[in-house]
């Protein structure tokens, strides 16, 4: 590959004494090394390949650092940090892992937050504007988010205040029309006018809030790009730049199919095979054929998911049921709250959310969910330890659900329990129930479970030993299952096992029969320790003659780091379970 | 007081057949008993007095509960409550507290849910409207939202999906031209640009959404309202009807001082004077007058609050320091990303909140502060157990706030390690730093304490004694302390006493040491003990020989529910502690 404009280019300066036709070049040849290695590593597709034109304008026309850009999400960051220092990350396969999918402080001085969560940008940015403001400084600030980020509420809060900051500060929205998924809300019906009209439709949700508006018509053409950005640098007041970008550009696959392009696995440019073929069915595929079913038989059933329709089973589910399906776009508040009416009047919510996103609707769960009582389902995916960035970890849903009051928060082990779980939770109408769908391949065991769970808070004893007793929760039951089978092995003792099933209560009563036989209660968990299920144990045990040792992940942010990695430094591995076991026992 | 037309209306079906007379006349005497029974009790007082008409005219239009009408945290439904059923609650003063200040479905079929946080009144009424779908239903589902409650991002989600969903849902929008405080926000602009031109301008927030727009000029105009409101009766499609109203509406003092008589407390109608004089300074008050100190001498010190300068502290702060101050209006997340923004820069922000509504901004807590690690300062208010509403509770900050890494989260004892502890966080740059303050009359020592608290995690031990160590946490270290001194009278017992100062994190040398001449270790916490501080402690001697008694509340949601019974409920009595520790001693 010949680089010969971006090999001239290491920080945004350089860009500054570019011709016109320099950097028409320079786009092809980002877009050319964007394509090799987001295929080969896999990540943010169609976002990046859509920003190559504008993040080229944004530098040349803007100064950054002085001038500060904030990328919304910032999975469109790749061009940022290819013309920012990093370009080798991108150019040379060795280098491909140093730097991380979103923008990172540690990086580069030109990124100014850890970003990876949606619709925080406008706010970050009003924070750097007052701070500048406060100092007497006159840089001008930017926020670049897409349209698809734009369902969010906090990006409306940061737009509502931005607006009316009466300083500089510059929203670049960078419209493709595409949320992760389609797009859905009023606001969109209010984009593609103000794309129809050239931006000069009266009717203007960003004029409505206050801003000077500016309309590109083709915002992956740098000529424009740089004009209109030209025009408002330096502004004294709060400016909205609409674009209007391609999602995918330059790539004819993810030209046509936007949202399956949006984020990739790795996959085989000459081919288009991906590098590695998904083994068996998932959680989310049983989730899907089984909500399929019951909504085919009860019209009741609404499967409710903020953008994420893929990763939570509903790929095959939202076309089949055009009226049972709702995607409120990335608004998981809103998201909570109609779960929780829907169910109130009798209909049978099931809301799915990925455990790192259920994050932006805690007050929801409480307020809107729990203390109303409201039995809708909600599933939680990808909950647990992973080597995912740190904007992403699955560590913190038990916490966060577990210790409100009235949810009963489940925690299945294999596909027979999920499927009874989901039944349960859908049929019964006295509780909201959450269920942590396990972060794992699928385990069947072949025996159904009867869809009954009305006994809150009751573990199921697998195994009946003595002296010492496991809990493995949810999918770490089967790390549980391993450690008594070798410590068996490797010490004689027949460890008790349990399976507790409710993560958000504790079954006292066999609690307290362990106190007749057994010296340690162990417990496993996948996720944070600190306010966690385990936790719990140790409470009750407190003031009994009975050892009990938690385990799970530290209170830590973890970036990129491998699960090897991350099991040895937690000791969820079963030698060292079985050590401290052993310890502990002395 | 004659009540001679509200004595014959026992539900809204009554109304009906009112002539236009009757009905102002019932205007009058529901706002008369309202001014009577409000200064008697406290409660919201302007939000109610302004919606007396429009709440009639909704009864007498909508078929209610058959129509559904759902209030943005319901501090306006007193009015609503007087006409379905629960006159006497508002006429008796026997009866006074026979209802709860918020909408609740155990009172009355007229209310959909129990509500008492902000800007959730679209998303439920979208349930409320997607369950009628389901059923083929045709009713009407109504929202009745003040502007104020439109600065929440969970606002703005409802109104873009509710706009899309191109049926039947009618968005009443209470526009009184105030927040609790003054309005903020770019949207305001808006709604005064419609109220200045009858609603005609073109430039409108809700039909940039996709809404049917109608514009009532006196929403205190009964006659207005129901010709209105009989006009969009059984819309097929969404609609917003923006109704002009006057926050206070009938009674001087509240009309022309609309932020104090937003919620008032007890005060008598002749001579004006509070029923209850507030006793000494409170911690609100120290925080103010210190921030006061601090931002006079340094511009960089930026207050934030989220809608509620009065009970943070704010009330002298915002109008010295126009510059230094900032009020997002209903928005605690923008409010966290804007903190961290300023603080990424070197700027020091200090946003304060009530415990209870910090809830709704988790997701910033974590991704755009914690995980950014920038040092902004939190303030947490009001937290611990409290006689309050069920949806005020102050239970959950600890749990919600000290799971998250890199958060220091401090639990001040006293006035000078309030001020130590706020001097520290703002001045610090390493870490993200927040305060419970304590939810009690201000303790002073006297005796200035260091503000250096670099050492996390280290806990302060007062009383060094053996046999059992108590740490008292926050508000309970005075509690601990009680029951220090009346153990040793009872028993003999010389217990160790524990300041821990950090919620956040324990200190393993000290409790390690503890280990050498205690059995019994006794935490005491002002919040809920799932997912809290004790069981931390809990959890550290798991596996040592050392007995632990947790204190704090239960996981449930209770609703003005006494403290003297909920101490009682949760033994955090003095003699109760003694007793259990007694118990668990033998």
């Amino acid at each position: 590959m010949i680089l010969n404009v971006l090999n001239k280019i290491d920080e945004p300066k350089d860009l500054k004494g570019l011709c016109s036709n320099d950097l028409k070049v320079l786009a092809d040849e980002i877009r050319e090394i964007l394509i090799k290695k987001v295929s080969t590593t896999g990540g943010h597709f169609g976002p990046n390949l859509g920003m190559v034109e504008a993040t080229i304008a944004l530098h040349y026309v803007f100064n950054s650092p002085i001038d500060k850009i904030v990328y919304d999400v910032s999975h469109q960051s790749y061009t940022h940090k290819i013309l920012t220092g990093r370009k080798n990350a991108f150019i040379n396969p060795d280098k491909y892992n140093s730097v991380t999918g979103y923008t990172s402080p540690q990086e580069s001085e030109h990124d100014f937050f850890t970003i990876g969560h949606t619709s925080t940008s406008v706010s970050l940015a009003c924070g750097l504007a007052k701070a500048r403001d406060l100092k007497g400084g006159n840089e001008n600030i930017i926020a670049v988010i897409g349209d698809g980020s734009l369902s969010g509420g906090q990006a409306y809060e940061g737009l509502n205040n931005a607006a009316a900051s009466g300083k500089n500060i510059i929203i670049v929205v960078n419209d493709n029309d595409m949320s992760i998924a389609e797009n859905h809300g009023g606001l969109y019906q209010n984009l593609a006018l103000l794309r129809n009209t050239n931006g000069k439709s009266e009717n203007n949700f960003f004029k409505a809030l206050g801003f000077d508006y500016h309309y590109i018509k083709d915002g992956n053409n740098i000529e424009s790009l740089i004009k209109t950005f030209s025009k408002v640098k330096d502004t004294n007041h709060p400016v909205v730049v609409h674009m209007h970008t391609i999602k995918g550009k330059g790539y004819k696959d993810s030209e046509e199919n936007k949202e399956a392009f949006h984020w990739v696995m790795p996959f085989d440019l000459e081919t288009k095979e991906p590098r590695f073929k998904s083994t068996g069915e998932s959680y989310s595929e049983v989730a899907g054929e089984f909500l399929s079913q019951k909504a085919r038989k009860d019209s009741s059933i609404v499967a409710i998911t903020a953008a994420t329709p893929g990763p939570v089973g509903l790929g095959s589910f939202r076309h089949e049921f055009k009226d049972q399906f709702i995607d409120v776009g990335i608004a998981e508040e809103h998201a909570i709250a109609l779960a929780s009416g829907i169910a109130s009047q009798g209909g049978k919510p099931v809301a799915s959310f990925v455990s790192s996103f259920i994050q932006r609707t805690y007050d929801q769960l409480s307020q809107d969910l729990a203390i109303n009582n409201n039995p809708a389902l909600i599933m939680v995916y990808w909950g647990g330890i992973t080597d995912s960035d740190v904007t992403h970890l699955g560590l913190f849903d038990i916490p966060l659900i577990s210790n409100i009051p009235n949810i009963v928060y489940l925690a299945p082990t294999n596909k027979e329990e999920y499927i009874a779980m989901m039944e349960w939770g859908i049929e019964q109408d006295r509780h909201p129930v959450a269920i942590r769908v396990p972060n794992m391949e699928v385990v069947s065991t072949g025996v159904k479970v009867e869809p009954n769970f009305d006994n809150l808070n009751t573990y199921e004893k697998v195994k009946e030993g003595s002296e010492v007793a496991i809990i493995g929760l949810g999918s770490f039951y089967h790390l549980g299952n391993r450690v008594q089978e070798m410590l068996k092995e490797s010490t004689g003792i027949n460890a008790t096992l349990i399976n507790p099933r409710f993560i958000s209560g504790i079954d006292e009563k066999l609690l307290t029969e362990l106190l007749d036989n057994h010296r340690l209660v162990v417990t496993l968990e996948d996720g944070i320790l600190d306010g966690g299920f385990g936790e719990k144990i140790s409470r009750f045990y407190g003031d009994k003659d009975m050892k009990v040792l938690n385990f799970g992940a530290s209170k830590e942010f973890t970036d990129s780091v491998s699960l090897k990695e991350l099991y040895e430094r937690y000791h969820l591995t079963e030698e060292l379970i079985i050590s401290d076991i052993k310890d502990a026992l002395k």
